[in-house]
C-alpha cells in the first residue's frame, strides 16, 4: 500500500512540483532573515518534513485557471505556516513531546518560547497574505485562525462528555480541520482568478477532503498500529476525545459500553481495550468506512463541474489518496 | 498625585469619548455573538479594566482629520484586542495568577485554555482590522504581532545575561512595547486621511511615548511599592531582566555590584536589594527620569509641527502624564 500511496501523491504534485519548491524557497528564506534568536527555531520547523497536502490544495485549486502563479505561491506558504504555527500551539497545550517522529519545540525549548514562537509564526504567515493585497483573502485566513483555535477550545471543553452528537463532532473536525483544507481551496481559488461559482465548488470539495481526513486520522486512532501513529492506539479516548467510531458506539449501545464509565473515573484499566473491542467486533469500523468514502466521492463530484485539467485531475486523485491512507 | 492624574486622563479623553464608546460596545458584541464556550471568556477579559491608551492614540491621531471616524473606531477596538490577546499569553508564559489586581485567564482557566483563546483573540482582531479594507494597516497590524512576540522572545533569550548594551534594550522596549504604541497612531492616522509625512509625524511620536511608557513601567518595578505594582519590588532583577536603571548600574559599577552573582547563582538573598540601593544611592534614578522626561519632551515637540486641534492637545497631555506617571 505505501508504494501505491507513493504513486498516488507523485501524481498529485506532478502539475505544481516547480511552485511547490517555490514555497519550500519562500519558507526557507524566512530563517535566513531574521532576528537571531528566531534563525534556529524557524530551521527546525520549516525544514521539510510534512506531505504539505494544504498549500498542494490552493496551488492546485488556483492551477486550474491561467491566472499568474505569484499570489497562489505566496498563500500556500502563508497556509503552510499556519499549519506549522497550530502544530506548535497544539503540541505545546497537549504537552506532546513527539511529533511524526520528531521532537517538537514545546519539547526542546519549552512551553514559554513555543507560545511566542507560535504566535510569531501566525503574525509571519498573515505578512504573507497581506503579499497577495486580497482583502477577501486576508479575512477568510484570519476567520480560519478563529475556527482553528475555536475548534482546539471546544475539543477541550467537550472533553470527557460521552454524549456528544454527530452534529456537534462535525461542527468541531469542521473547525479543527476542515476549515484550512476549504481556506486552502478557496484562496487558491480567487487568487487563480476562478469565477465565483467554481471559487465554491473548490471550497466544497475542500470541505469534504478535510472532513474526511480528520475522519481518517480519527480511524487510525482506533485502528492503527501505536508506533505508525507515534502515539497509543485508543489516545483520543483517553484523552476523553469523542470520534465519529466512539460516537457510533454510544449511539448502538447507549447503556452497555465502557465510554461512560471511561469517563467517570478516569481510569482506564482494561477499558479502553475493550472500547476498542467492542468497535473493531462491529459493524462500526465498516461504517466509518463507509462515511468517509461517501465525502471522497462527493468531493470528486463536485470538482466534475470544473474544466479538466491536469490540476483537476491530481484533486481528483487526491480525494482517493485521503480514502486509501484510511486502510 | 492620583487626582492630577485623574485630571489629566479626563481631558485626554475628553474629544474622543463617544468614540471610545463605541468602541466598548463593539468589543461587548463580541461576547454576545460566539461559540457557546468563548462568551464567557470574552466577557471576562473585556470587562472595562484597562486604561485603553493604545485606542485613545488612534483615535486621537485620526482625530486631527476630518476623515469619517467608523474605521478609526474599528482599528481602536482591534488595538486594544492585540493588547489584551497578548496579555493572555504572557501572563500564560510568565505563569502570572494576577494582573492589576484580577485573576489572569491562565490561572482560572488553566494554560491549555489560555494559550487557544489567545489564538482566538489575536484572530479576532485581525479580522477587525480587515473590516477597514486597508492593505497597508491590515499588514502594519500583522508585522507588530511579529514584534511584539519576537520582543517577548528576545527578553526571555537574554535573561540573567548582564552584560546587554542599551541599544539591545532599546530594541527589546520598542518590540514588545512601542511597536503596538507606533501602530496604534499610524493606522489612525493613515484611516483618519493623513498626509503622509504627518502619519511619520505621528509614529514618530507614539515611538517616543511608547518607549517611555515602558521606562516608566521598568523604573516603577526598581522604585515602586510592591502593593501597586502588584509584584515584588525588583521583580524584573529577579526574573534576569536587564533594564535601565540596572543597564546603567552595570556600566557606572561593572565589576562592584551584586547582578553579576545574582545572575549566576539565581539565589536573591539580599542581592537584589542591594542592586536596588546601588541604584537608588546614586544618581541612576535621577538619570533614568531624565530619559524619560526627554523622550516625552521630543513626543510633544513632534506634534508641534501638526494642524493644532483638540485631538492634537490630547496628545500632548498624553505625553505629560507617562510623564508624570513615574513619580
Amino acid at each position: 500500500m505505501a508504494e501505491g500511496l507513493d504513486q498516488q501523491t507523485a501524481s498529485i504534485y506532478a502539475p505544481i512540483q516547480p511552485l511547490l519548491g517555490q514555497v519550500e524557497e519562500r519558507l526557507n528564506n524566512l530563517s535566513r532573515t531574521d532576528a537571531p534568536y528566531l534563525g534556529p527555531l524557524l530551521d527546525y520547523v520549516l525544514a521539510k518534513g510534512g506531505k504539505r497536502i494544504r498549500p498542494a490544495v490552493t496551488l492546485l485549486a488556483a492551477g486550474i485557471y491561467p491566472g499568474d502563479s505569484e499570489n497562489p505561491v505566496i498563500m500556500a506558504s502563508a497556509v503552510e505556516l499556519l499549519h506549522l504555527a497550530t502544530l506548535i500551539h497544539d503540541d505545546t497545550v497537549d504537552n506532546s513531546d513527539m511529533r511524526r517522529g520528531k521532537a517538537t519545540v514545546t519539547n526542546l525549548w519549552g512551553p514559554h518560547v513555543a507560545v511566542l514562537f507560535g504566535d510569531y509564526v501566525f503574525a509571519t504567515a498573515a505578512t504573507f497574505v497581506c503579499d497577495t493585497g486580497n482583502v477577501r483573502v486576508i479575512r477568510r485566513f484570519s476567520e480560519t485562525i478563529m475556527d482553528l483555535a475555536s475548534g482546539e477550545l471546544v475539543e477541550y471543553f467537550n472533553a470527557f462528555d460521552a454524549q456528544q452528537a454527530r452534529d456537534v463532532y462535525h461542527d468541531r473536525i469542521y473547525r479543527k480541520t476542515a476549515s484550512l483544507f476549504c481556506t486552502a481551496a478557496e484562496t487558491g481559488a480567487v487568487l487563480g482568478g476562478a469565477p465565483e461559482d467554481h471559487v465554491q465548488t473548490l471550497r466544497d470539495y475542500a470541505y469534504k477532503i478535510g472532513m474526511a481526513y480528520q475522519m481518517v486520522d480519527d480511524l487510525l486512532d482506533i485502528r492503527g498500529d501505536s508506533q505508525a501513529l507515534g502515539k497509543p492506539v485508543g489516545n483520543d479516548l483517553l484523552q476523553g476525545v469523542m470520534t465519529l467510531p466512539t460516537i457510533m458506539l454510544m449511539e448502538r449501545y447507549p447503556d452497555d459500553n465502557p465510554i461512560g464509565d471511561l469517563f467517570k473515573d478516569r481510569e482506564p484499566d482494561g477499558k479502553v481495550n475493550r472500547a476498542l473491542e467492542m468497535i473493531n467486533n462491529s459493524t462500526i469500523v465498516d461504517d466509518c468506512y463507509g462515511v468517509i468514502r461517501g465525502y471522497c466521492n462527493d468531493a470528486r463530484q463536485a470538482l466534475e463541474s470544473l474544466p479538466d485539467c491536469e490540476s483537476r485531475r491530481s484533486l481528483m486523485v487526491l480525494a482517493d489518496y485521503i480514502w486509501e491512507r484510511s486502510h
